[in-house]
């Protein structure tokens, strides 16, 4: 181990993170002449028990690392020395370029079973190689923004904040997990470079160790405020209600210092809360916000906001940033075409649909989902708007597009608005949403079982 | 948005990789002249329902992160921005080093509740600052190799490969990852990236698609036999004993075709695994190896051992990349001591043990772990080894310290030679593993309560 090795991976090392045996049907395919187009999509068969629909969301970052993925002299090298690997290919692999066209759903559109995210289109071999690495990076952000959705809803119209960074797995996780969550409507986030890099506001308020350090409570609480106009304090390190009274009799008797918010983050969160605010009621301090957290997730936020508790903000962390109760999905990405010809797997008892796809979806008059068509690319368009759009043609990202994305947020907020009942339940199970395939998929999906 | 965002997250960039509160509570510290030293402690109150232990790893990624970490002038011009920062601790910041010292548990060590994986001690505002970076990294290794582990017992001295990176969460998750499953006894990768960073041997079969993209089965199967003499073939894309008795009849026609193994990925993995066995056999075919893959996890691996499947190595992807049992662990980084003084938040119901510690380790005469006692850094040492070591004094790594952590592997491997049988259990729950307090701990804790 040298001193000083690299902490991350730089971008220009993105072309090797792939499974070994891409390259090596990269390389039987170079050797075979097999240059002919295919088209692999990207979909799951079937939703977590826990979800209603998934909020796809990745894709456009997964389209711009395809569109500048690179192989650098020294993995050249690398795959030389592990002895599978032709020089010829090698060369040839130095100058390769992804070629092919992606389609994908505009980021932040709920997505069914079966539907594409994505799909690749380009000689057999790059749409290969793509597979692993494409899967990854948009699995990722679509956890985190079906995790990150319910939240919002469930906190029905409260702002939702994200704590969680110290729980996501890793580096890339926690900073574009940001992302996703912006997509998705949370309110802010208390992770700086996620929030500087993908635009959602900071927040912050203090730990438990701020009031430890310090040689008593109020003194810590005066501290801070006096650095922090409008500030938020946390009041739980002793005896939460103990604290807020100890905090109002500070406001009173130093009527300089100015308090936001107290954060309640231990104890029953609902009780304490409406504890807390009669307190800070009774003592005039009105204005001064309540900010929970402490182990919520969906349920527990539906619960308080049901039972009436007077909290304003929730922070969310260790639930939110695994999306602990569907840690994974299931997605494939497979050949559904070849040489223009549509193909599939055989495998008994699922689902494999062939050809290149397009999903059409009906909205009804007050612009709510109201079914959704899974078609064959290139039939008679059935009733409803096609999703899928080209982000990247002939290898090119086009630049609209991908302006396009930034828009998410609203368009996830405008979906929300009017989603039906089906589906705004926080509840699993079964879904009347009616999604239906189109006459010439179903017969050639029959075709090839 | 400009054209060509960064994909990644440069290593000059981790410094802002921290919640927004530690920054705010460090420009306090500053103003308030707090400056005395702190210890913060990173443990876990309990296991996951699903583990009878954990494995400490990443403790070393997250030590050397720490001894680089730096704030760059354009950090400074966004922390500038927000308005909650003044010119001269900016100032202070970009000149800031950490002056601290941190110890650690050797990589791979098995670790129970309430033990500290890793303490720094350093001027509070320096170990604060470290929070909530140290405790991403550490967790995201300690995860992974703890789920590795498992598959590793449940395999019985069989190989397990990880195939998993398409379903780990982002690229720093994928690639660290495999660090972990190196530590925790895996015999390969798929992850070319991964394996060649972290020395883990790269293996490769073929994915269906291949399959597919030839007009028959037979036909792909000898073409990737030609490229790779002593490959694996995937054989159940249409019907896997079908798959098999066509590769039997190829092998046959033509013995110059070289087969290495055969990858069953669908279907009842024990009974098609002794069906292709007996199929080989019978063929001559005694040395070609049976890969198995298809949602396993530890409880299928050892149930398929247990039935005496014949199965050679296994391949394991979903279940492992995210630790999908367990996915996220309730690390706690707590203040423990400042200015020489035991310091621990009260929670009703909670323990929190105040005070710099040491982990004292039993081993019976086979050399098994047989119980351990958590004590006070500072005091007369009780029966058995110290595991905690500083691999981080005034600032700097250990150089040898940071060596002998590359030695995990074989640490690891020695330990699961001799686990007892109460933590070799794949079974959660109570565990009779001793775990005791020394006599001043716990009268310190006492008055903490």
């Amino acid at each position: 181990m040298s001193a000083a090795p690299p902490l991350q991976v730089a971008d220009d090392d993105l072309a090797l993170l792939t499974d070994l045996y891409q390259l090596t049907m990269l390389q039987a395919y170079w050797k075979e002449g097999l240059r002919e187009r295919a088209t692999f999509s990207l979909y799951f068969r079937q939703l977590p028990d826990t979800r209603r629909f998934m909020l796809a969301c990745g894709q456009q970052h997964a389209a711009a690392v395809a569109s500048r993925l690179r192989f650098q002299p020294h993995h050249l090298e690398q795959l030389a020395a592990s002895g599978q690997f032709e020089a010829e290919f090698l060369a040839w692999l130095g100058e390769w370029r992804f070629s092919g066209d992606i389609w994908t759903l505009p980021e932040g559109t709920p997505v069914f079973p079966n539907q594409p995210l994505l799909e690749v289109e380009a000689p057999i071999a790059e749409a290969q190689l793509l597979e692993s690495l494409i899967m990854n990076l948009v699995q990722l952000e679509t956890l985190l923004a079906s995790k990150a959705v319910r939240l919002v809803l469930a906190a029905d119209g409260r702002p939702v904040v994200d704590f969680g960074m110290r729980r996501m797995h890793g580096v890339d996780a926690a900073v574009r997990g940001v992302r996703a969550y912006r997509s998705a409507g949370l309110a802010g986030t208390s992770n700086v470079l996620g929030g500087l890099r993908h635009d959602l506001p900071l927040r912050g308020t203090m730990a438990h160790s701020y009031i430890l350090a310090h040689d008593d409570e109020r003194e810590a609480f005066r501290t801070f405020m006096r650095h922090y106009p409008g500030t938020t304090l946390l009041v739980d390190t002793y005896d939460t209600l103990d604290g807020v009274r100890d905090l109002i009799a500070l406001l009173d008797a130093e009527p300089e210092l100015h308090l936001g918010a107290i954060r309640l983050d231990s104890g029953d969160l609902g009780a304490l809360a409406k504890a807390s605010r009669r307190l800070l009621d009774d003592a005039g301090h009105t204005r001064v916000k309540i900010v929970a957290s402490s182990g919520l997730d969906e349920h527990k936020i539906a619960a308080l906001v049901a039972q009436g508790a007077p909290i304003d903000v929730f922070g969310v962390g260790t639930q939110l940033g695994v999306s602990a109760d569907a840690p994974v999905i299931d997605l494939s990405y497979k050949l559904v075409e070849y040489a223009g010809m549509p193909r599939a797997k055989r495998s008994p008892g699922k689902l494999n649909l062939p050809g290149r796809k397009q999903v059409y979806r009906r909205l009804d008059e007050r612009g709510a989902l109201a079914g959704d068509t899974l078609a064959l690319r290139d039939e008679a368009p059935p009733s409803g708007t096609p999703l899928l759009v080209p982000l990247v043609e002939g290898g090119r990202l086009d630049a609209e597009q991908m302006a396009l994305a930034e828009q998410a947020p609203q368009r996830v907020a405008e979906t929300l608005q009017c989603l039906p009942a089906s589906l705004r339940t926080l509840e699993g199970g079964e879904c009347d949403y009616p999604l239906s395939l189109s006459p010439a998929l179903s017969r050639l999906a029959e075709r090839h079982r």
